[in-house]
């Protein structure tokens, strides 16, 4: 398998989460996170709502998670994956956490981390790519919210 | 009472859940949420080793307990203090959280917000007030890390 064939192995497991979102009627955005052996050892999706939490988002879920099962808290060979570019908290939040890389589907121009940040807020070394999977992460948030209309 | 002797009465409690964590052996920062009618709806100090979680943080503790508590997850009129400056992810969820007045003690020039952000994090019109007991709040964490060295 491809690196970009495993990324979208990947984005796949995090739009199911998206979608597990979608149907609990929260803003539909799904994470996983992978061992350096490809494992997943963490996945979360958005429950803002349910949990009357504004930072239940799906980033949170699934590095919480993560830690949880690997026992620490730093996920520095990890890769996130993430259906929506991270917000400015999640960033902060992966940016702790040391993940080294990260792939994100859909860009977010509005809430997205880029549209505040002047300084990268990950780890030095990490690496981000965007547009995984972009069309089908961005086309879930656009029926979500026109349903909200 | 004035608005300075009122943010300092808050601060103080900060600085016990500060100490609360130190005593823990966390990175003593604490925080509460305080509501308009002078009411602390949440608390909370850093609980990251204890949780083996990097969001741990004091604000976010203190955030998501004042949502339990006001049974809903925007704090749009109340006051969130906090000993040291937040950091990324907590300023990010203070922004989703809509908290309208902000007052930290310390400023934090390695891992403070300000040192990442091109565009405030923060709801449009929210106050943000820096240095309220500040040196004590400094204080705190200088002799945490000294005593880690």
């Amino acid at each position: 398998m491809t690196q970009t064939e495993k990324d979208e192995k990947y984005m796949r497991m995090a739009l199911v989460e998206a979608r597990e979102a979608m149907e609990r009627d929260e803003v539909p955005i799904g994470a996983v996170v992978v061992s350096p052996r490809g494992t997943v050892v963490g996945r979360g999706h958005n429950l803002t709502e349910a949990l009357v939490d504004v930072s239940a988002h799906a980033e949170m879920q699934a590095i919480t998670a993560a830690a949880q099962t690997l026992g620490g808290k730093y996920l520095q060979d990890c890769t996130l994956y993430v259906t929506v570019e991270p917000c400015l908290m999640c960033a902060g939040a992966i940016g702790w956490a040391q993940v080294s890389r990260i792939v994100y589907g859909a860009a977010d121009d509005k809430r997205g981390y880029h549209t505040f940040t002047s300084k990268s807020p990950f780890h030095p070394r990490a690496e981000i790519i965007g547009g995984v999977l972009g069309e089908e992460c961005a086309e879930l948030m656009r029926t979500f919210f026109k349903s909200k209309r």
